[in-house]
C-alpha cells in the first residue's frame, strides 16, 4: 500500500467519544504519533503491530514541530500508514493546517478525520449548550493567550465565548475581557479534563475570575455568556457521568 | 430499564462520522426522532426493533417543537429508550438546549452525547482549517438568519467567520458583511452536502457572492476568512473521497 498521513482528531477526551473513522485509521495504521492529551484509553484502539510515537514528550518548540513534519513525510514515504492523532479536531489549534500544508506541498497523500473539538463537546456533554433561543445565535472560540487589551473589545461581542488554553492566564484575560466590555456579573463554566473520569465543573462569574476567586487546572473548556444561566446545575454530576 | 432521553449528535453527514457512544445509544434506543438532515445510512444504525419517527416531515414551527419534546416526556416516562437524534451536535442550534431545559425541569433523565458539529467537521474533512498560525487565532460560528445590519460590523471583527443555513440568503449576507467591514476580497469557501457523496465545494469572494455570482444549495456550510487561501484547492477532490 502506498504511504500515507491521516490527520486524525481524538476527540475531547473519552474513548467512546472518537468517530467510528478516526477507530478504522488507528486499526489500520502502522505508525501513530501522537499528543499529551491523548488518553491510554484511546491509545489501547491502536493495533499492537504499530509504533507509538509520544510526540507530546518532544520540546514544544518550532523546531520540535519541524521534526514532526519531516517525521512525517519521512514515513509515509517509506510505505507507512501513518496517523497523526491530535486531542479535538485536528484542524482546529494544533497547527493541523501547517501538518496539511507542508505535506501537500511535498506531495504526500494526507487525508484529515475530523474529531469533536473540545470547545464544543465538553460544553455538550454536561448538557450546556453554546446557542440557545433569545440567549445566544452563536459562538466564537478562541485561544486564552491571544487576548490582548486590544483585541479584547472584539471579545465583548460574542453571544456565547468559548476560551480553550486559558487556565494559567484566567485572572489577566478576565480582566482584559471586562475592560473590553463583557459584564463581570456573566456568568462562566470551566470544565476541567472534560469527559473523562476527572472532569470538574466549576460556575463563576467573570468578576469573580478576574479577583482570582477561581481555581482551575488544565486542562480546561472555558465557557463565557449568558448560557450558563441554563445550565442546571444539580444534574451536571448525573449527565456527565451518564 | 428507567425510561430517559439521549440527545444525540449525529455528526456532519457520513455514517463512520458519528462516535462510538452515539452507535451505542442507537443500538439501546427503542425510539428514535430524528431529523431531515440524518441519512439513511445513519438510521440504518438503529436497531431494527425501534420505532423511527421522522420529525423532520412535521411542520417546522413552535407548536411542532413543543410537540416533539411532549412526545419525548411521554415516550421516557412510559419507560422507553428515547433518541433524539440531530444533525452535527445537539448543543448547537437546532434547539438542543431547550429540549433538554424542558426535560430536566420535569424530571426526565437525559443525556447529551455530542456529535461533531457540522461548522468544524465538514471545513475539517476537505482539509480547511478553522485556525492557523499568523491568520487566523480564533473563529466564530453563527446561523445566516441572525445576520442584521446592526450586528454585522460585530461579525466582521471575526478571523475565521462560518455561517451555517445561509445558503438562501447568500446574497443579502455578503451584502452586509461587507457593509459591515469585511474585505469584498476575502475569499470564502462553500461546502454544500459536506461528507455525503454529494459533496461539493465552491471557492469565491465575499464580494461575489454579494454580487449574486455564486450558486449553492443547502445543506451549506460556509466559511469566511484568509484560512480559506491555505486550501489546497487541487487537492480538494482527492481529499473529499478520501
Amino acid at each position: 500500500m502506498t504511504g500515507r498521513v491521516m490527520l486524525v482528531g481524538a476527540g475531547p477526551g473519552a474513548a467512546d467519544l472518537l468517530t467510528l473513522r478516526a477507530v478504522a485509521a488507528l486499526e489500520q495504521a502502522t505508525v501513530v504519533l501522537h499528543d499529551r492529551l491523548v488518553g491510554d484509553d484511546i491509545l489501547k484502539l491502536v493495533s499492537p503491530a504499530a509504533d507509538l510515537i509520544d510526540v507530546g514528550k518532544w520540546p514544544g518548540d518550532d523546531h520540535t514541530q519541524t521534526q514532526i513534519m519531516e517525521v512525517m513525510e519521512s514515513m509515509a514515504g517509506a510505505g507507512h500508514q501513518v496517523v497523526r492523532l491530535k486531542g479535538g479536531d485536528p484542524m482546529v489549534f494544533g497547527r493541523g493546517g501547517e501538518e496539511l500544508a507542508y505535506l501537500t506541498e511535498r506531495g504526500v497523500p494526507v487525508q484529515v478525520i475530523p474529531g469533536i473539538t473540545s470547545a464544543v463537546g465538553v460544553p455538550a456533554s454536561i448538557g450546556l449548550p453554546l446557542t440557545f433561543r433569545q440567549v445566544a445565535s452563536g459562538f466564537t472560540v478562541i485561544a486564552g493567550q491571544t487576548v490582548t487589551p486590544t483585541n479584547a473589545a472584539c471579545h465583548a461581542v460574542a453571544d456565547t465565548l468559548v476560551i480553550l488554553m486559558g487556565a494559567g492566564q484566567r485572572t489577566r484575560i478576565a480582566t482584559e475581557l471586562v475592560r473590553g466590555g463583557r459584564p463581570s456579573a456573566e456568568p462562566v463554566a470551566f470544565i476541567e479534563s472534560g469527559t473523562t473520569p476527572d472532569e470538574r465543573v466549576t460556575v463563576a462569574t467573570l468578576g469573580d475570575v478576574a479577583d482570582g476567586r477561581v481555581d482551575v487546572k488544565p486542562p480546561v473548556v472555558w465557557v463565557c455568556g449568558r448560557v450558563v444561566d441554563t445550565l442546571d446545575v444539580t444534574s451536571i454530576e448525573r449527565v456527565a457521568v451518564g
